[in-house]
């Protein structure tokens, strides 16, 4: 991949893998007691006893997981965004369980020229993550805008 | 409101605040080094000199904010959800900067049986973070299982 990845670079359909996470339980219990204080993200016992069967992320952190590997790149690649533009169709489809390790799916779905940004186009890429059993169990449809290569 | 709010307890159009979350200088950097390194995020002179003008808080952690206000509800009021069903139009809609003020305003959309878990209802709830200049700064659709009140 180019090192700097610009609006031009992405096709339409071109499918990359990004970074890898292992969920850590310590994380899990940190995470939800300060965003997201329910008792099965917080609470062994009772996450083992909830339908669940055992401590799982809670939403926000499977999203900053999904924040994080997404921008992993294969080779260091720099995809150079401007901004995010949001996120539709977000979906946490299984558990993410302690232990679990996540890896980030790309696959690009739209480009477009910015209409009202000059030097710019958006790129929407449907993000998935993975687990070691190759269960997607969070996805997302992901808009940037992007920069144009410099002439 | 009903200390315990079941599905039947939600109405269409009804709209209520719920929690408030000051946005701390050390966690916004400490937060993105995690999960979201851009400069801008991490770094204060080159927050200074971005289109932003000083370090804001990056996505995952305006949705960890969300998450959290979100659950804190007038009166202790505990919103009887069984599972997140995911979320929709999820927007970032201006920068968050160090030390604003945000509180979150939720909104019914939309209620429904659902017709796959029985005594469950799903509810669409319109929720927006709100600046201390009133302005909505995120903005998603987040639609919940709840428990239907037991007969």
């Amino acid at each position: 991949m180019a090192a700097d990845y610009y609006y031009e670079d992405f096709v339409q359909g071109e499918q990359f893998m990004t970074g890898t996470h292992t969920v850590d339980r310590d994380k899990v219990i940190a995470f939800a007691t300060e965003w997201d204080p329910q008792p099965f993200h917080i609470d062994e016992a009772a996450a083992n006893a909830s339908i669940f069967g055992g401590l799982t992320a809670c939403s926000a952190h499977i999203f900053a997981i999904f924040c994080q590997t997404s921008q992993q790149w294969p080779g260091g690649a720099r995809p150079q965004a401007v901004a995010s533009l949001g996120f539709d169709d977000t979906r946490m489809l299984k558990p993410v369980y302690v232990g679990d390790t996540l890896q980030c799916r790309n696959t690009v779905e739209v480009t477009r020229p910015s209409a009202s940004k000059p030097g710019c186009g958006i790129v929407g890429a449907r993000c998935e993550l993975i687990n070691q059993h190759g269960e997607v169990v969070f996805s997302t449809l992901s808009s940037f805008l992007m920069r144009c290569r410099p002439e």
